[in-house]
């Protein structure tokens, strides 16, 4: 435990100065002060974590982490827990949606079973399984503290690994049939809000269904009681090994000054746990999209960020992290590929000439 | 003029048994039914748009139209009109945001001086310059009727020509000081709106200078009486050359059934032209973004788009269509190359199973 806090502690602040002299830079590009909007915010942000006035992002990852949860026993997906591998299955052909979406935007995926019910062997797939899936939130804790620890920790060295490969953004990505419910309960547990105002209908339940949904998480915060103080606490008792492996990428993308794009809400409740962790982390965070799930406001309201798109994604996978990357390098060619008012010949403001 | 309207109305609904074979392949694709949100709707539209059930897109372009408008001689513009000369040429050097932004989309720009007021003469510009500059629309007509249709034919003939070379979606752009004055007075009188409620701070005036903007447009459109029910009259009276010539690629493209990428304002009262002339334009349209201008919700709302992106763009030059380019390509990626259920071997919803 202490190692882990001793980590999250190390995540540096972004560097002021290189901020200053990024939007010192986007001044005297050709183009009205601001006109670019989103786009000069990320590339000055992007600027303060890399250290570098004008950042080149070409090798882009998106890491997929996948488990199963135990609380699929009381009935809180539309779909069967056997979906969580053969989903697993179709990462590893190509055949999903991120796989489409991380080509469009040249980013590389990599699939890891962190925690899926199933036996899975592949040679494509980074095998770091710490459980068959988690326990049964509903009856007691999800994970044992040393299940946690050796997710975050598994989520740590894939993240390294990536580092040392030339990495320099991140995505994350995630299929764990069940995690909404898992993300919801985080959400409620760390802001403290009531389970209903943070829990939506995952990949397509009824009234009825999200009803009881509802109450499968109230009766998990009941009968576990997590610390909304103890980020750590919160994601043993009622996360998942993958939401514990995206917390771990998560921590060693800041400690490595890479900016990390999130996808929807299950990445997003892995940020709040790792933000909860470290004071300078969420300056290391975009946010990819505005997911469906209601809870996912809560969670970038929190973090103090605003999602770049808003397609009405509610599939997870990374998905709206991955078609965020395309809009994150846009913003970084603007930046460093615009010629400057001198250097163009163009007339600034007639009021400024 | 006759020629221009029997263009338009040869324009084609789109194909209504592709749009349903496309909507029922996203239904077996492996996802939650919905779970990819707008990029669903967005590769329906593409497939009925071109009369393909998984429409493949790889030859794109930006189409930037350059202008100059006499009214700016009223101070409506916080930059002077040398600055659409100059913007030219940082175009054809690749130093604009447009050209930053089209790399990172794989698009072409095509630059075309259709009314700039000074010579302008490269090897890569198109030269179809009509006059130089509009004429004060504050105290008559901005064109001849005749500079109105020879600017639409030369939309049409530039967007002809890349269609033969192959262009599959275009994106529509353009650089013009003093043109949201121009987008205003269209849109107030196209739509019967109040001038202030579509009128903004275009490159960045401050409250006086935006008051003296809608007193000029007020101004404008009391001396010229456009007729509000005749989309040329009004775009001839209160409009660009360089809106003129979109009017002519946005027609062109709907005949050929390519998918148009509707920037911001200006781009959209060029759209809200062509719409006017043709039932069936719209539904060959995406909006790219949305525009920090007030107008441009008003003409979206007219057109039935939705923007794609909220970026807070207010830059113009093609900027919020080509990025929206990259969303597109990801929507039809995800349509094309997703496996199906049955394909992959993954269970479909518990309750439907």
């Amino acid at each position: 435990m202490p190692q882990i806090l001793a980590t999250a502690a190390s995540i540096e602040a972004l560097d002021n100065t290189i901020i200053e002299q990024a939007r010192a830079r986007q001044q005297v590009l050709t183009k009205p002060a601001g006109s670019l909007g989103r786009l000069e915010e990320i590339a000055i942000q992007i600027a303060g974590i890399t250290r570098q006035i004008t950042p080149v992002i070409e090798q882009k990852v998106v890491i997929v982490m996948a488990g199963d949860h135990g609380v699929t026993a009381e009935g809180v997906s539309a779909y069967p827990s056997a979906v969580t591998a053969q989903m697993v299955h179709n990462f590893l052909r190509g055949g999903a949606a991120i796989n489409a979406l991380a080509r469009q935007v040249g980013a590389r995926v990599v699939i890891v079973d962190i925690g899926v019910a199933t036996e899975l062997h592949a040679p494509n797939l980074i095998e770091r399984k710490i459980a068959y899936g988690t326990a049964n939130m509903a009856n007691g804790p999800a994970m044992t503290q040393e299940q946690m620890l050796e997710a975050i920790s598994a989520g740590i060295d894939i993240m390294e690994a990536q580092v040392t490969q030339g990495v320099e953004m991140v995505a994350t990505g995630e299929m764990g049939i069940g995690n909404t419910t898992a993300a919801s309960a985080i959400t409620a547990a760390l802001l403290q809000l009531p389970v209903e105002r943070v829990t939506g209908r995952g990949t397509g339940l009824n009234d009825e269904q999200l009803t009881h949904k509802i109450h499968v998480i109230e009766r998990a915060l009941t009968v576990n009681t997590p610390d909304g103080h103890n980020a750590l606490d919160v994601l043993m008792k009622v996360g998942g090994l993958e939401i514990a492996g995206l917390v771990g990428v998560i921590l060693a993308a800041g400690i490595h000054r890479i900016p990390v794009v999130i996808d929807g809400f299950i990445a997003g409740a892995a940020a709040l746990v790792a933000a909860e962790l470290s004071p300078h982390l969420s300056a290391y965070l975009l946010a990819g999209h505005t997911s469906v799930e209601q809870g996912h406001s809560h969670i970038l309201t929190r973090l103090g960020l605003r999602p770049l798109l808003n397609l009405e994604l509610r599939l997870g996978e990374g998905t709206g992290a991955a078609l965020a990357m395309g809009i994150i390098e846009g913003a970084l060619r603007t930046h460093r590929e615009m010629l400057t008012f001198a250097e163009a010949g163009v007339s600034e403001r007639a009021d400024e000439a």
